[in-house]
């Protein structure tokens, strides 16, 4: 049986081997992927986004457990901001301590950006389609970090959940402001909390139409209210159009690196000595390049 | 005179519009970069950076109150995270609250990202050498946020500051170690504060060879200190291996810009809602558009 297949057929360890062919390998990867495409668009994609200490990780915990309850099967993709230059140990730890490393209806994967611009996202989509091919039922997105990347990376989910915590500080606030566009459901963690009713006040009054949830990820309490209201999205209109929407996206950024494929001749050590030292402009060069 | 020649003489409102230009007209604002480029490469920019809350705007604005003292022009590029979907309003009335807003010898600069994957690092490298043009003396550039572009937006500047401050907790002390590689000066601000010496301590253990300073950015102590440090490494070895480095991604990045632009005629939505229905994978659309 070929690689595909065994996906296809929810071989775990064919998972494993494929995401890794899929993040190394690149173009070599696309027979593989092509393979696939046709058997995905099945799971459930949610993403977990939210400030620092929100709690995001035993949130997700707490999503997994619930959702081995009812015997769905468990993916996991943590997408770790220290990657590119601490090769995501820090989150990959994490990862490790979960109750769930040793399920095997659970499949967990730390994504590394590896210091490549825009390249996250590409691979998230590669990896959360991996997942879909081989019948994992919904698929948890989980990113760290409040930057561009990991918003674009909840956006390409199905649903997406923002994540509070009271006492988190004015600045980390602010922060947030960021994410809460793009929320579908808000879940505010710690809710036993001093602050925690201030915060939901401040959530309903800035995005009245988004359904809060308040739990305690530690304990457990309000994690079935939560995935009720995350289904509860899933099944509304507008699933569709955010899909094409995210497809455009992404094909948009598949091209972009296709396209610079064909110029893997360039010295780009060379061309930038020239230009740091202003021999030449970049538009010069682009021009040359591409003329 | 025309526009460029007003930027080349230090007018700040010829700077403005040109900023204007290059932000919202793209390839036609080639011109006036081409133009402006051979007349950059003498300011100097420092990266200033680090986890929500450890007051990042306070020490920006202190270190353009010193800068200022010295008869420096000042020109600050502030990276806002939140302006995708909330149009950069945040930062901007934050930026509005400096001392400095009315001063005609500091320039300062929001930077939206607008929801382009990928733009945000060309728009402020092209910002940084139209305030270079002008002629300001120093630039500093804010990153709001943690995750992979504001790291690649540090990584631009000359020189990176890493700002940290103690009693922000474990989940944002792990998220710092994304960052702790890219330092060249630790600023720990806040260091009156109860857990500064431990701070330190960890941060010493962590990275021996990175000089760390004590500030306290709200009554301005410790930042002469700051700046001397940033300035002792301004001048060390290593700036133009840097700077090849960061041309060397940006020309990558804006080659890959270009290429695009060739596909203007695609219809992305069109094509997307073939994907997400599966009726085509994206390998064979991408073979077809490149073939």
């Amino acid at each position: 049986m070929d690689l595909a297949d065994r996906v296809l057929s929810g071989d775990l360890r064919a998972l494993a081997r494929a995401g890794t062919i899929v993040e190394n390998r690149g173009r070599a990867a696309e027979p593989l992927m092509r393979e696939l495409f046709p058997h995905t668009g099945r799971t459930q994609l949610i993403g977990i986004t939210g400030a620092p200490g929100a709690g995001k990780s035993t949130l997700v915990d707490q999503f997994a457990h619930h959702l081995r309850r009812e015997n769905k099967k468990v993916g996991i993709i943590a997408v770790d901001p220290t990657s590119p230059f601490s090769g995501g140990a820090l989150l990959g730890d994490r990862i490790r301590m979960l109750r769930h490393y040793a399920d095997p209806g659970v499949f967990i994967r730390s994504m590394a950006t590896r210091g490549k611009l825009g390249g996250i996202a590409k691979a998230t989509t590669e990896m959360a389609l991996l997942m879909d091919a081989a019948g994992l039922d919904v698929i948890l997105i989980e990113t760290v970090g409040v930057g561009q990347d990991e918003v674009e990376i909840a956006r390409l989910a199905d649903v997406t959940i923002v994540v509070l915590a009271p006492g988190m500080g004015d600045d980390v606030q602010a922060i947030k402001a960021g994410i809460m566009e793009i929320a579908d459901v808000f879940v505010i963690n710690k809710s036993d909390q001093p602050g925690a009713d201030r915060l939901e006040r401040d959530i309903k009054a800035a995005e009245s139409r988004v359904p809060v949830v308040r739990v305690v990820a530690t304990d457990g309490a309000g994690i079935g209210e939560a995935l009720a209201a995350i289904r509860e999205r899933l099944h509304a209109a507008g699933k569709r159009e955010r899909a094409i929407e995210n497809w455009s996206l992404r094909l948009r950024e598949m091209l972009r690196d296709r396209l610079l494929e064909n110029y893997s001749n360039i010295n780009f050590h060379e061309a930038a000595a020239k230009v740091a030292s202003r021999e030449v402009d970049p538009y010069t060069l682009l021009d040359q390049w591409t003329s």
